[in-house]
């Protein structure tokens, strides 16, 4: 903001643009390291509870219900800011981070690195799939995986 | 990576959890500020070309066809990394952007933070929206917003 001046501070209000179920996807990111910690839902309501008590809610689509980060586990989310983006069709929320994000004792869902791609029943002949990277859209695609964020906690005490 | 021992850097391969328009959502990270980009979504594709190239690519659910980002306004994204989630439904891509990644002109779409939030037609009698925040999910949800992040760059060079 130090730079903003008063015209480029003024901005209208914006719609959210909620998908066919009622959801926006929202981005959750830590906001003193800036890690990105994971991705989920909200509608309306998870929107207007995060808001109102500054702890991140979401909703879970396979359960179909309102959920609050960690109200279980204690693993809740201090939400310092909600973003919006240029469409109004996604969210981040700068957060503050108790424990860790992720259900498997990881600060962060997305602890793996991409190391390779292998198109699912292309690659039998030792080519790397690359034959049919460009033909079509396969329905599957393997990803070799690293992992490259520690564990922060014991996955054993998330209860949600 | 640093502190990864041998038995925490063995990842399974993963298969990518497309959903039903065989699609996943991406967010675009500037990996030297930890700036949260954009997010887009892909295919197996725009995956591939992706890893190919060292370029994001994305698809496009408006145009219905694969997208290199900036292939047209030269603002391109240089990915270091691909980083998959614990569910393996979203991808982070760790980028270095060229430019600004936003079409307004800004260097992040999330340039706006949330002030507020109104109910529409809900907020008559001035009560803020508050008594129907518990009642239902309403479809449409309003927010006021404040511009966070300044322009880097004339929008109207950007042609895609």
């Amino acid at each position: 903001m130090s730079e903003a001046d008063a015209t480029a501070t003024t901005a209208p209000d914006v719609t959210i643009e909620f998908d066919a179920e009622g959801l926006v996807p929202v981005i959750a990111q830590e906001q003193d390291s800036g890690q990105v910690l994971m991705l989920a839902y909200a509608n309306a309501e998870a929107i207007t509870r995060t808001t109102e008590t500054g702890l991140a809610h979401y909703y879970s689509r396979s359960r179909e219900e309102l959920w609050q980060k960690g109200k279980t586990s204690g693993n809740v989310q201090h939400v310092a800011a909600v973003r919006i983006d240029c469409d109004g069709d996604t969210l981040l929320y700068r957060v503050s981070q108790e424990g860790g994000a992720c259900h498997t004792g990881h600060a962060t869902c997305f602890y793996r690195s991409v190391e390779g791609v292998s198109h699912e029943g292309s690659d039998e002949d030792g080519d790397g799939g690359k034959e049919e990277a460009d033909t079509s859209t396969p329905e599957t695609l393997s990803v070799e995986t690293e992992v490259v964020d520690d564990r922060v906690f014991d996955p054993a005490v998330y209860d949600e």
